[in-house]
């Protein structure tokens, strides 16, 4: 028990220690080297987690992800309407990337150089994991007829495709300094989905 | 008048040119000696018209959507209802992209890690745009009460944004090769949304 928990506070370090040095220097830049002396371990011991930087900043959005589907079933259980949750649930999903990469937005576009062919195979797991807690609550309003009939998951990824877009990885890094807007333009994204989904 | 339409000949063909090196070679391997001898002209001739490979590739680009604003303003102008119409130009929006790229959908990426950020800012222009003949049909639906209240335009680039994530830019390669997926998606994505607006 005490490993596991130390080894994973070793890895949480490093992928905190990304997220700075991400900021600070941008991906093509930041060596392995930066990042074990930022942690304040040998390098070695971040090969024993990684075992390449293109690995450690994927895993650096994995975890990003891994947190919005936690808000995300946290909203999917609040005891607020169907449409609510499921409009909560696109601004979250939308907004919480927003804020996790806001900070080194002038080095996403650098960090895709590298790692996008990669980014986009993993983009298909991402969305099919949202797509299954958006699901339970489609299905929940369907069964209250509140909302149209059809398969919940597909509808699911109709929600995702069609906020996709405002996802960091499709906006210029200009787009990421305006937050506000992002936001506005979900909301209304998510208005006029949840009304077309209403029975 | 004679010079002028000579011009333009050759340009279309250096662009007509650049589509089929683009499916044989891809964008790293053509080269402005191969499009010259592709098109029948001298290298200096190509210059006459574009200063840059990437220029090239670009207008390129440019050329698809100059055509599918066309197809855009011709289906706008039907006598169909407001809501087909819409549902109408959001699949040619997507389905049209896909079928101009699709012959060389292996190279997109390539492409795109060479003129991202210049193809990022021309996007904004090419949105800006489509979304202006769109918001006339929005309009006409909002004159006739058909369609919720609002800034034509905006709803306009809210539809555009909701169906921007099925672009061939956003896609990865293999999904290039799924046409009937790409369609079934839009499609439903269409349907949602046009309901969502209706009043």
């Amino acid at each position: 028990m005490k490993d596991a928990s130390r080894q994973k506070t070793t890895r949480d370090a490093i992928l905190d220690a990304t997220d700075r040095l991400l900021t600070k220097y941008g991906y093509k830049k930041m060596t392995i080297d930066d990042l074990a002396q930022e942690v304040g371990i040998g390098k070695g011991s971040v090969y024993l987690h990684f075992t390449s930087k293109e690995e450690i900043a994927l895993s650096h959005i994995d975890r990003i992800i891994e947190r919005l589907k936690e808000n995300l079933r946290a909203i999917a259980a609040k005891p607020t309407s169907v449409e609510e949750r499921l409009s909560e649930m696109l601004i979250e999903r939308v907004l919480y990337r927003f804020d996790s990469v806001q900070h080194y937005s002038r080095s996403i576009d650098e960090m895709l150089a590298y790692v996008r062919p990669q980014l986009l195979v993993r983009r298909k797991r991402y969305f099919a994991e949202e797509a299954r807690i958006f699901s339970v609550v489609i299905a929940e309003g369907q069964n209250a007829s509140d909302l149209v009939a059809g398969d919940p998951e597909d509808i699911a990824l109709t929600l995702l495709s069609a906020t996709n877009s405002l996802l960091p990885y499709s906006l210029i890094a200009v787009d990421l300094d305006d937050r506000g807007e992002i936001l506005e333009r979900t909301k209304k994204t998510a208005e006029i989905l949840i009304k077309g989904l209403s029975a």
